[in-house]
C-alpha cells in the first residue's frame, strides 16, 4: 500500500478530504490532476495528525483544546473541523494512523517470510527503524502510553495491537517447534521483543552515539544470540514450500 | 531503609505529616507511641500518593482536579492541602515515591553483589517483582510515561532514572571486561534490560496465565541465556575481594 493512501482508509467527514463519507473517490474518473490533489490532501491530513499528536503530548489530552490544535496546524477552529470529527475521534485517528503505518512498514512486510526465526529478526529490524525514523515520536507516545480512548474506539486499537502480539507469539512458538530456538515461553518472548523495541522511543536520540543500524544489530544479537539451541539439537531447515503461519 | 520512612525523606508542609518543614521528627524524644503514629501517618501519605496516581491516570494530569483527588482520598480539599503543597508538587512526590521504593527494593539491594552477571540477574528479578507486585500500577505509569513535570522537578527525576541506567551500563561493561559475557554495547544492553522489565506493567495481569516467578525465570533466561561467551572464552571468576562497582 502506498504510504499516501493511509489516511484515506478511514471514514472521513462529508465535504472533507476524501469525498462522500466512507466512499473513496474514483481516481479513474478524475484523472492525474485529482490524483496529485488527493495525495496532497492525504499528506495534509497526515501532517494534521502528527501536529495534533505533538500538541496532545505537550499539553496532555485534557489540556489540549481544539483551538490549540487548530493554531498549531495554522488553521481556524472551523478549518480544523473540516478535517476532523471531534477531539476523541482525532485521537482515534492518530492511533489508527500509527497502526496503519506500523502494519504497512513492519508486519505486512514480514508476514510472507517462511522461516520463523528470520521473520522475527527482520521484524525487529523493521520495527526498530520505524520507531527511530518512521514518524513523529509523539505518534508512538500516543499509541503506546496510557490510553485515553474508551469503549469501542479503545477496543478497536487494542485488537490491532493484539494481532501483533499473536503474530510474535506464533512466530516464536513455530521457531521452537522447528528446533530453531531453544524452548521459551512464546508470550514472554513476544513481550520481551516488544519491550526492547518499543522502549527505544524513550531513550534513542537520532544525533546520539548509537545510530539506528547499530541499534538493530545489537538488539538482534542480544535477543536472538540467546535463543539458538546448541548446534547438535538443531533440526535441518524446512523446505521453503512447507510454510506455517502464526 | 524501612519502607515506612519513604515519605518522610521529602520536605513536607509545615503542620503536615513530618513535623517542621525539612526537619525529621526525633523518635527518641517521643517514644514508641509517636513512632506508631509516625508510621500510620507515613502509610496514610503513601495511600494518598497511590490514590492520587490512580485519579491522575484515569483523568489525565490536566483533567484531574485537586477536588477529584481529595474526593478519591475521602478528604476535603482543605484536608488534602494539609498533606500536599500543590498539584505539581504532588506529581513530583508520586514520582519520588516511585523512585524511593525502586531504589530501596531494587538498586540498593543489588549494589553490594560483587559479581556483575549475578548482580544483573538479581536486579532483573527484583525489578520484575516490583513491577508486578510492589505498588500500584499507576505509580509506574506516572513514573515512566510522558512526563508532565518541568524544570527542576523534571531534572531531579531524570537524574534519579539516569543513575539506574548508568548502573546497568557499568554492570554490563564490567561483565564484558571480566569475560563473563560476550561483547555487547553496554548502553543497548542496559536499555534492552529496561525495556523488557518496564514494559511488563503494560501487559502483565496478576491473575493471568504467567505468574511472576515464571516471568522472572523466563526473562532472565531470554536475556542472560544469550550473553555468556562460549565456555572456552570464559575467564576464571575473580576473587571476591577484587570488586569494581559501576
Amino acid at each position: 500500500m502506498d504510504k499516501g493512501q493511509i489516511a484515506a482508509r478511514r471514514p472521513q467527514r462529508k465535504g472533507g478530504l476524501g469525498g462522500p463519507e466512507g466512499t473513496p473517490n474514483s481516481k479513474s474518473e478524475r484523472g492525474i490532476d485529482s490524483r496529485v490533489s488527493d495525495n496532497d490532501q492525504k499528506s495534509r491530513h497526515r501532517a494534521i495528525l502528527e501536529t495534533a499528536a505533538r500538541v496532545i503530548c505537550e499539553k496532555g489530552y485534557e489540556g489540549a483544546s481544539i483551538q490549540d490544535i487548530a493554531e498549531a496546524c495554522a488553521l481556524t477552529k472551523a478549518g480544523l473541523y473540516h478535517h476532523i470529527r471531534s477531539k476523541e475521534h482525532l485521537l482515534l485517528e492518530i492511533m489508527n494512523y500509527g497502526m496503519d503505518v506500523f502494519e504497512e512498514q513492519v508486519m505486512n512486510q514480514v508476514l510472507p517470510i517462511p522461516d520463523p526465526l528470520e521473520r522475527l529478526k527482520v521484524c525487529m529490524e523493521k520495527n526498530i527503524l520505524l520507531v527511530t525514523h518512521g514518524w513523529s515520536k509523539e505518534v508512538t507516545i500516543i499509541l503506546h502510553e496510557h490510553a485515553t480512548l474508551t469503549g469501542e474506539a479503545r477496543a478497536q486499537i487494542d485488537a490491532r495491537k493484539k494481532r501483533y502480539v499473536r503474530f510474535l507469539e506464533n512466530s516464536f512458538a513455530e521457531a521452537v517447534r522447528d528446533g530453531q530456538i531453544r524452548p521459551v515461553n512464546p508470550t514472554v518472548a513476544a513481550f520481551a521483543f516488544l519491550g526492547m523495541v518499543l522502549w527505544i522511543y524513550k531513550w534513542f536520540r537520532p544525533d546520539g552515539k548509537i545510530d539506528a543500524p547499530t541499534l538493530v544489530r545489537e538488539m538482534q544479537d542480544i535477543l536472538f544470540g540467546s535463543l539458538p539451541p546448541p548446534p547438535a539439537a538443531r533440526k535441518p531447515a524446512r523446505p521453503a514450500g512447507k510454510r506455517r503461519r502464526g
